[in-house]
């Protein structure tokens, strides 16, 4: 199991663009074969700060998220609101054994 | 929804001792009323980083967790291990609505 903890920093005017362009990103992302977990989170003292937190049963399912239509979808229309580049930070997951 | 992303920096030396005493802490935690997530994970490129994803359906069980006794013992067993400060980021969860 990995998990990606994706770092993002939103441009303040489109916080509510993209926590609406999240939403269908996760709505779909939890249906995927070998999906874990696809938690948005929001920074509770910065709101323009988000975390995504994709958790997949395997490398080969995680890579497989970046070649869905929801993930280009959102990628795309994500893109004018970033403030910066955002950064995924790759871990294993060591507890739970399964999930 | 809450989750608490903390970020442990262990000495190289007790990698295992602190892996150890997070499973332990892990195995009790995600049976606290209010507990929805208890994730133990190790950077993929710096065996030495780890994060505990720790999410309560509320504020309160998520301070009601640090007067259990298995997070008292993880905190006093894992302080010798530690290499710096650990910074724990308190977040929003806003997808999904319901664990």
């Amino acid at each position: 199991m990995i998990t990606t903890i994706v770092h993002v920093y939103v441009k303040p005017e489109h916080i509510d663009d993209f926590v609406k362009a999240c939403q269908a990103n996760h709505e779909a992302s939890v249906k995927e074969a070998g999906n874990l977990r696809f938690d948005i989170l929001q920074d509770a003292n910065y709101p323009a700060k988000f975390v995504l937190y994709e958790a997949y049963s395997s490398e080969e399912a995680a890579l497989a998220h970046r070649e869905t239509s929801h993930y280009l979808k959102w990628r795309d229309t994500v893109a004018p609101f970033m403030a910066q580049s955002r950064e995924g930070v790759k871990h294993k997951i060591l507890f739970p054994k399964s999930v």
